[in-house]
């Protein structure tokens, strides 16, 4: 499948970790040599506002971390509910198996490509995506499977997601931010209270 | 306010991390040298099942930093949508401001002592709690604030988490996991939705 032009909105380097501030599921893309691939992953987090960089476990035998190890550049989507058999059909697949196809292909994923790195990138059923540099940390990588990255560039749906701000109402159903519970199993973002202060 | 016996029900060491799969803000506690604090972290999450291991990021200018260096223990609890209004204070002020007091009495937040290693843990309002051990790393504690952790006894409130499965339903809604979208501003957990398999 062809790559399609982004419909998303440009979200602001130092708005980036807010993206994944709540603690969604992501899809982790990638692409070296010709070959590219998509995952997900329950496991990741923001770790530094400015400059933004996450953290983001990879497992040392999947196809993902060859090929992010290859290019060094990590693609993080944020999928929506209705996402929610692809982003598990992407995570208990690999893409070693598929020969001459990818993922996107046997899934039916259409990408765009991103703008400052050019990785395959999600927006049908995503809420957001991020472009990642790695920054290399060997021992955090082979101990831990914690690969560390800085964003270089991010976007997303302004039905969900604008003026640095997550809006989850019924209207956006499907863009509810997916998290994974276990074998196959997610709770979506649902209703938003707001603290108030204590004396 | 005296530490009151738990009520949980202990988890299995091996399901530990399904307790933070789904990317909850914690309550992070510590004791050091007579002294205890807790402060809210939207940023950790599992880096291995077996043995359970955790990263979660603790900003090296905070006072829960420098106990948990000083104990090398870590607890972390999961709190509840009825949690929020305190979660957010606990991650807004600091226990070096108090003098004699601390923020579970400023707060008035009743603890229990942790199993293992007697880590003040809180259970009133919170869905789960696990008491951890800090992998040293200096590296990265000092690069990106970012702790690992290696749980070393967990346990839950047996309405939402049991038998290794969250169940998140109307009856149980105080107890619905919080996730931090920022400014004191949290999406909680809400409808679960079951992945359907692809062809």
């Amino acid at each position: 499948m062809p790559a399609t032009l982004s419909r998303f909105t440009p979200v602001p380097l130092e708005q980036a970790s807010r993206l994944l501030n709540h603690g969604p599921t992501v899809l982790v893309t990638s692409a070296a040599g010709g070959r590219r691939n998509i995952m997900s992953a329950a496991w990741s987090m923001p770790v530094e506002f400015s400059p933004p960089r996450l953290a983001v476990v990879i497992d040392k035998h999947t196809y993902t971390r060859e090929l992010v190890m290859a290019s060094g550049h990590v693609g993080i989507c944020v999928p929506g509910a209705a996402f929610a058999d692809k982003a598990y059909a992407v995570g208990s697949s690999s893409g070693r198996d598929l020969g001459a196809r990818d993922k996107f292909d046997a899934y039916a994923i259409p990408t765009v490509t991103g703008p400052v790195l050019g990785l395959p990138l999600v927006e049908e059923g995503v809420a957001a995506w991020l472009e990642c540099r790695l920054i290399p940390e060997p021992h955090t990588e082979a101990a831990y499977d914690t690969c560390f990255v800085e964003v270089v560039s991010a976007a997303a749906d302004p039905r969900v997601f604008a003026g640095g701000h997550w809006t989850f109402d019924e209207g956006n159903a499907d863009l509810h931010t997916l998290h994974h519970l276990g074998a196959g199993v997610f709770v979506c973002a649902g209703r938003t209270v707001r603290a108030k202060p204590l004396a």
